[in-house]
């Protein structure tokens, strides 16, 4: 088994987007690529039968704070990995949860040694260290794993940002030292990526990339975006941190976000992608399609026969119209719930594969330009 | 187009069980058969793709109360009938709407006309005659639609008992006035069923089913029975009910019930089952398996990576582990009543497929009785 491999095919001479192929030990994922976010071991109401067969998702993640709760490591040891426990078996890559301590942990304190929280479940407490982060995402057994950071909320102080930042760095030396000292879990290699942070100024992004890229990572990760701050000052720093990262090496732009944001940050170069916005905005009626944004609990829907998205590939948006979504909705069906996400994600992967095509055409970039303003519209 | 065709192709020599195929406008289906309850146009959290694929469906039911309500009439109708709407291309049975007229609408009032109720979700007034609800199972567009009946508590007293089921006898002759004297409404046939009453009084069922019987209609249902009466009660009216119907005619028993009530009640030659029992207990986490029941939610299950059922040829059930559905119902996650559903109504639908082997085989009562014990038996 090996190391995660990025195959860099082509880079689009005009925009910074570029389409490759990631090698893992359980499978092949080609970029740029959208990963469907799995919290719980679960998609949001969306089976692996249909990830595969509808959505056709290549990757999908897994949330470390929720699996470490529950059902707990013991459990997902006894199972021989979360591939076994969900049966999933293509790549799945686990955040460090970091990010869940601070947004939904009942209460958390930082020090230097890490994070102590209490489960926002039972209110038991934990501590979560850079060291037995590695180590629990080792037992979860993810084929990409996350570094431990601190991702300060936006807007930041410099100075918390800097201090933050620094303390970010250090537990990445300690992820790596123990990431390095311990063996893989299950027969098969993980990778650990590392993630940059240094909120919305430049000269810390600038110096985060930097020290991010000289870990000589299986791949990186561009942390602290999409916590609130405006579009344009996300895609700045998106590619601020794209241009240092190393150019051979995969680049996961986290918790990103609209379908326009994706295509813009595919421009500037990010090859990875997740966001639960596919599966939580369906489960609030709210569509993605080829032809723009819809409400299905508007009442214009009521008698449209019409499919749900027939300019996509995916079986459940040309099965199901728009007016038995609706209906699903209004009548509080869980099919519902399971319809408007298998879609609204079957939409992202094949958002992403669209995008992909048009890189290796040559015309990515008029082609992103003429979407970015079709995917806004308000049907 | 014709009208529902049924062949009667092995009745076993040692109990009254049979086998046959019904021929519908929307495809064939083997008996005894077993219909998933898709009360609102759905089944509860199983996806159209989910019912063919891995519960093997043949048919499927609607719920008149229900879709009149909600969607209502003018949206089914522009979607071109129910199978349109909810892109279900088999057949599909709907109720007359008389059970939930009286066990779920906030008020009620019954005269010789008919039934005035509220609808439980706006308090909106309705009237239900037997007319109207031919003409709303019309535009339903079910394959089969259903008398509309009063169905009396249990236990009711035999003067109560006897002028309900003189009242639905009444409304039985109205609704075939209505349904002989209404077309088709989308191009292929509709069929009624006439349903026995009488409550549990041996007198009154024996009516009730001769006067059904006098109609030769396409298919007979014997209803009132499984609404809390003790097991042996419900399999002692059931016999003396199929005794008195046609023997090619389908026999469809209402609303019944466990894996080992169907069981019990196809030896005494009933061809067709309905309830919700397989999808609302995989909702509260009790299994049926082809080795017994379970209750998912128990400890015992935590850390127990075998499948939920190898014993049945479900995908989900195969694929899916009794730990892995245990973390998701413990962490209330929706693919977790998805998976609990399926495999339930896979079950079922297995069980009836099973029984027509071995009335086929000529071993059913002995492989029946077998089962009957196999199958209560608590995990
Ligand atoms: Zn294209
Ligand atoms: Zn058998």
């Amino acid at each position: 088994m090996a190391v995660l491999q990025f195959e860099l095919e082509v880079t689009d001479q005009v925009s910074k987007a570029r389409a490759g192929t990631i090698t893992t030990d359980h499978g092949q994922i080609q970029t740029p690529i959208f990963m469907p976010v799995g919290t719980a071991g679960s998609v949001k109401a969306v089976s692996q039968q249909q990830l595969k067969e509808d959505v056709q998702a290549q990757i999908i993640l897994g949330n470390t704070y929720h699996l470490y709760l529950r059902p707990g490591l013991d459990v997902l040891e006894q199972a021989g990995g979360l591939h076994r426990f969900n049966a999933w078996d293509r790549p799945i890559l686990t955040d460090s949860g970091g990010y869940q301590v601070f947004s939904l942990a009942s209460s958390r304190k930082i020090t230097e040694e890490g994070v102590l929280f209490q489960s926002h479940i039972d209110g038991s407490r934990h501590l979560f260290t850079p060291e037995n982060v590695m180590d629990i995402q080792r037992t979860i057994g993810a084929d990409i794993i996350m570094a431990f950071d601190e991702c300060p909320p936006y807007p930041s102080e410099y100075a918390y940002a800097k201090k933050s930042m620094e303390l970010t760095h250090r537990w990445l030396d300690r992820c790596f030292t123990q990431f390095n000292n311990t063996p893989d879990k299950y027969g098969y290699t993980q990778n650990l990526f590392p993630i940059i942070q240094g909120s919305t100024f430049a000269d810390l992004r600038k110096a985060s990339s930097e020290y991010i890229a000289s870990k000589n990572a299986a791949g990186n990760a561009i942390g602290g975006l999409s916590v609130g701050e405006p579009d344009n000052m996300m895609y700045e720093y998106t590619e601020l941190c794209c241009d240092l990262l190393p150019v051979h090496k995969p680049r996961y732009l986290m918790g990103v976000g609209t379908p326009w944001n994706i295509l813009e940050c595919i421009a500037l170069g990010v090859d990875m992608f997740d966001c639960v916005m596919p599966t939580r905005n369906g489960r609030n009626a709210m569509l993605f399609t080829s032809k723009g944004v819809i409400n299905i609990d508007n009442k214009k829907w009521e008698k449209d026969n019409s499919p749900l998205d027939d300019g996509i590939d995916c079986t459940v948006s040309n099965l199901y119209s728009k007016a038995y979504l609706r209906h699903l909705m209004k009548a509080k069906e869980i099919l519902g719930l399971t319809i408007a996400s298998v879609h609204n994600l079957a939409f992202y992967l094949w958002l992403v594969k669209e995008a992909r095509k048009h890189i290796q055409a040559g015309d990515f970039l008029s082609w992103k330009n003429e979407q970015v303003q079709i995917l806004q519209q308000r049907l």
